[in-house]
């Protein structure tokens, strides 16, 4: 294999390299710095890149290697994360001023289990302040810039992993998705983007927002380095009760298996109601697709979808003032003024209208599964739009911020609501180049079938494949 | 054996003599009917005396036994329980106007569970409406007397439970402890209580008051018979999810197991504050026992208690008024006066400060459990005084009432919200003969040691064994 350029390896793809020592760790993460070094003015993906350490480390696994040991499928992988996740030693800003120096004492259960795979950590990634908001701008350390236009948003809130797998500048990132913030910048990016099932993958250690909703997850090239790194995170915790106990199943193997004879529904309302025009053609090319490839498509009648939406902004928005309480009592002035009206907002509302809201998500749920019965996994667009520009959400704390937000959000909320598992792909490209993803949403702990509907999808088309060029 | 009134037995005498013959099901379950009849009028105890049903029962139980077919160590056993155990076909009218003529469409798992153990159902006994107070009023079905002076309260809300065990109208009876209500009348009316831990015993079917504090367990006249039904009812349930899967203990060897070298605290503050001159002295006689039985005591400097009762009452009150919310909006006029005001003071918490007294929760167990270190159990009264007259405590909506109700129940709410189990056990008499019983506070899942410990006194007093005249 002769690769001038690793870091346009997909995460499978560079770690058999590394393990067959086609490539060293050590050229895979110098790939990944030149091009994270080289992008940073104009993308800001990377909240800090690392390089002497990321170099030292690759060095050392490919040290290891040479003497026959590996730590595992990721050995000598450079990765970074969205700078949220807890790594013992290291500031983890959590793209906020309050925590711009904190060093973190433990690390992660998710990015423990990756760590002993045996990646090599390149930095960390930019994100929205504490995670709350769906755009990727952040007062502090400035907006992440779209790598298929600059002056385009990359979604939020795991806005550097977006740019930054978008633009080859690591192979994969961790992200998290309370409200949307996997599969926004996945779709806005056009990089595959797996919102997990809650339970399914451990939160310890990472920030907390919402603990009814937050999920981990990574965006990734393709949904086969999904499943991938999905499968080394996932699994019973005893540092987070809230995980389960089920075995996890061979993601791997998912993606490998036919996608043919399954069905997928596609909502009869809400999620194709008000799509722009590109959003639209795309909903039916991928639809199209998926008949090529041996999918049945039927019409799905979900009920109310817009209520979820509702009762999902009731509970993360109560959960996330319960969390930051003390810092905004104490240190309002060090919040971004959006980040901060949208976390005092959520002090008005009752503990009734909270606990009315979360009792409603297993009716919810059992509803959305009697209307799915006969189906796979339900298509779905993960946004209205392609990305709009920076200076046009560029809104602040002011009156149309929140109603910009829901309607940015209102096809991925009710997943988090229900707690379901949604795989984001690459589905094609806007008039203006910008890409447009779909989401998959599956039954809770059936992130398989999701992955291999995703795969089949990808095994058929390119989009995927498609990479920006570096400004 | 010669029995000339079975309901005098225990709960594990009646069951025995009823398995080995020497008295029928009939006979026990008359002695029980002409006890409830005859001092309804005086204790009104009892919601639904159903009489004719009963013997119907009891004659089948014995005909069966008569063929050699026992359903369980209760066969032939007549017990009542507190009206707010869903028992399919039968009115369940939660001590409220609201469910005067509700029939139940299931049955509580804890009460199918001693049905299938062979139990003959009596009626149904009174309780506070929807289960939320402490004393025993009722204004929808009239207070319930105090069968050891009729002037005086049962406690509550387990009312009828209190008085109908204590008066020997029932073997035992189910209650349910969400801030006191099974410790609470267990001690006014001198019988044994066991407030089990949360997750222990099926909530299935059961009224609902707060998730996250209700609890269900037996009132008995010993802390053997109090075992005998916990045993029958513990375990995991499909249908309530936050039961645990850990094996259920053998509570009746518990029972029969030496409590010698074990170590019991007393705590240095809050329990032991302003109480009563009688509950004082019973609370040092009560050591003096232990000691006397080998048990080491030794002192416990707990972390603040009062702040605990406070967090209890935000959990309670919030979770509550979101139970009854669509009724307080569409029949206030059906609710007690009392009930209504402490339903609708929980609509006025927010969110947030609920979040922060769940959240607290973990934190302030761990303290506990640290404070406790080295004990098998902690020993504190229940109340501060003996039962008080209905008259004074009848106080409906007024200003003061609030006040009353949290000076009555805060040795009990601590234990509610770190979800502790906890033992009631008689321990004396004031000087106006009104029982006056002690609890033993013991770690998660561990009622075995409070039943050791629980056994151990009751076989060196007979409190528990002294019966109140029948008016």
């Amino acid at each position: 294999m002769s690769v001038t350029e690793p870091a346009l390896l997909s995460l499978t793809e560079v770690a058999d390299a590394i393990a067959t020592k086609k490539i060293s760790s050590r050229d895979a993460t110098q790939s990944c710095l030149d091009r994270a070094v080289k992008s940073q003015p104009s993308l800001n993906a990377y909240m800090s890149i690392e390089a002497d350490a990321a170099l030292t480390a690759a060095d050392a696994a490919d040290a290891a290697l040479a003497k026959g040991q590996s730590r595992g499928v990721l050995h000598g992988v450079p990765l970074a994360h969205k700078d949220m996740y807890y790594d013992e030693g290291h500031v983890v800003t959590c793209g906020s001023h309050i925590r711009r120096n904190w060093v973190a004492t433990t690390t992660a259960t998710s990015l423990q289990r990756l760590k002993d795979a045996g990646t090599v950590r390149l930095g960390s990634l930019q994100m929205v302040e504490f995670a709350y908001g769906p755009l990727g701008h952040n007062v502090h350390y400035g907006a992440v810039h779209n790598p298929w236009h600059v002056d385009h948003v990359t979604g939020g809130s795991s806005s550097g992993s977006g740019s930054a797998v978008a633009a080859r500048l690591t192979f994969a990132a961790l992200g998290s998705d309370t409200g949307g913030s996997i599969r926004l910048p996945a779709h806005f990016c056009g990089v595959s983007g797996l919102k997990t099932t809650v339970g399914l993958v451990s939160r310890a250690g990472a920030m907390p927002l919402s603990q009814s909703l937050d999920t981990v997850g990574p965006l990734a090239r393709t949904v086969e380095d999904c499943a991938l790194v999905t499968g080394l995170m996932a699994g019973a915790d005893p540092l987070d009760p809230t995980t389960s106990m089920r075995p996890v199943p061979d993601y791997m193997a998912a993606t490998r298996a036919s996608a043919k004879g399954m069905t997928v529904g596609i909502p009869k309302a809400f999620y194709v109601d008000d799509l722009d025009a590109d959003t639209a053609a795309i909903l039916q090319n991928t639809i199209a697709t998926l008949k090529d490839e041996g999918i049945k498509i039927v019409e799905v009648d979900l009920p109310n979808q817009g209520q979820l939406t509702a009762a999902c902004q009731f509970v993360l928005a109560t959960e996330a003032a319960a969390m930051h309480k003390r810092w905004m009592i104490e240190r309002p002035q060090d919040y971004g003024a959006q980040v901060l009206m949208r976390l005092q907002n959520g002090l008005a509302i009752t503990g009734v209208s909270y606990i009315e809201a979360l009792r409603w998500r297993g009716p919810a749920l059992a509803a959305y599964l009697a209307a799915v019965t006969g189906t796979d996994a339900v298509l779905a667009p993960v946004s209205p739009g392609a990305a709009p520009t920076i200076a046009e959400t560029d809104v602040g704390n002011s009156s149309g911020a929140e109603a910009m937000i829901q309607r940015l959000t209102r096809f991925t909320r009710p997943i988090n609501y229900l707690g379901l598992p949604g795989l984001s792909i690459p589905a094609g490209f806007t008039k203006a180049k910008l890409p447009v993803g779909m989401q998959l949403i599956g039954r809770p702990f059936d992130e398989s079938t999701l992955l291999t509907v995703g795969a089949a999808f990808q095994r058929a088309t390119d989009f995927h494949k498609q990479c920006p060029e570096l400004a």
